[in-house]
């Protein structure tokens, strides 16, 4: 991580991802068509939207029927029942409920709002669209794709915007990683004087899903993919499932 | 927050920091030296460390008698009392404990470790450093001396590596802010397919501190200041106060 400059540039121009695409293909011809050419080490994030657009993460509302405890407890937040049936089934627990929010433990650990559950962006009304099924395996068949493509060793990060306890605003952190590490252990090192650092362990993929993120937008300028230049990590790579605190370890849920 | 690149230039060479020092004078100082010239809208990313030492927030721990709730909790959790007296000192509430650590609620609201009392980089043993006394504020006089020293309009986030419910690993969230909104609220514009965004506040200052955190490192190579270039914002500048989301409306404490 001792580098002195980073480069952020958003892929332009990405046309709209419909299920079944290669996005690692649709991703590779934007990135040639606007001169972006990654280099070993660069890492490109992608936000979570367009990987669950292409890999078909989509549930037309009309299709779902509530069960039992999906039509109480909508009635009980004033939520769609049928929302709540997929949101339930993408949850091992529901954590917190307040008027039109679930905030659930998603199956794969992370603790989120709705489960990830989207109902903007979609296209068409009544459109669904949930979380990638493994999103550290879709990163990895991404960086695998686009690092042959380019003849590079790519990082990839799957990015989303998270609410968080205690703070207003939601910030990007990495669902999906390959290639680098998520988690970055400084303990060991000494600081300036010479100390050992204690507790020093940098959410690595998620501060860089964060500054992506920032030239992300949510809105119609959406700019779903970033390449990141300029990281420097000694780790060996993970996955962005080491970053998601077990509950055994957790003090807030 | 429609732009397409984002630079992040760390300051190379920054002197040690003591207390007293005039820090927009030694960042100036800096920023000349390695040809960093900041344009208008940048924003410079100071780590609260650097903060800290220059406004003298330093405590010698022999200095401290601890309070008979400092040497009955600090018995209980495994920690010197003198410095849990310190974490009390800063904090308004004990959120949950630990051994050896202390989750607390700040008097300026941040939830988290030992009220930010680092026994790390003081130099010395026996010193500790506290958080800004008032980090918003420290931001606005920096960013009042280095918009004059530069004659530009330049923002100015102070960082801090937080750790965070439900994630293992230290994210940089901004604690003080001054000249850049520190929530960007886009609600009430449309998505991609004429949708309105439901909820959509992002915690932009917060992501710009993840964004900088990259680069500074925590331990020997430390860059305690970043400078952030290509950002674009339409908000009214608002403070990182702004981020702290209140007990109120809380559901994690």
């Amino acid at each position: 991580m001792a580098t002195s400059s980073l480069a952020l540039r958003a892929v332009p121009g990405l046309p709209m991802v419909a299920p079944g695409d290669d996005l690692a293909q649709i991703l590779a011809v934007g990135m040639g068509r606007a001169g972006i050419r990654p280099a070993d080490g660069d890492v490109l994030v992608i936000a979570q939207k367009i990987v669950s657009k292409a890999e078909g993460r989509i549930v037309d509302i009309e299709t779902v029927t509530p069960s039992a405890r999906a039509v109480a407890l909508g009635g009980e937040i004033g939520k769609d029942p049928r929302i709540v049936e997929v949101i339930l089934g993408e949850a091992v627990r529901v954590v917190r409920s307040r008027p039109n929010l679930l905030i659930v433990e998603h199956r794969r650990g992370w603790v989120m709002a709705n489960a990830g559950v989207d109902q903007s962006n979609v296209g068409g009304t009544g459109k669904l669209l949930l979380l990638p099924q493994d999103p550290d395996a879709s990163a990895e068949r991404l960086r695998v794709a686009l690092s042959a493509r380019f003849g590079v060793r790519l990082g990839v990060v799957i990015n989303d915007s998270f609410g968080r306890a205690w703070r207003r605003g939601t910030a990007g952190i990495a669902i999906g990683s390959a290639g680098l590490p998520a988690l970055v252990d400084l303990r060991g090192q000494a600081d300036l004087f010479g100390r050992i650092l204690e507790v020093s362990i940098i959410g690595f993929a998620d501060e860089i899903a964060a500054a992506a993120s920032l030239l992300m937008g949510q809105a119609a300028e959406g700019q779903p993919a970033v390449l990141v230049s300029g990281l420097r990590w000694s780790a060996p790579a993970g996955t962005a499932a080491d970053l998601v605190r077990p509950a055994s370890e957790d003090l807030f849920r």
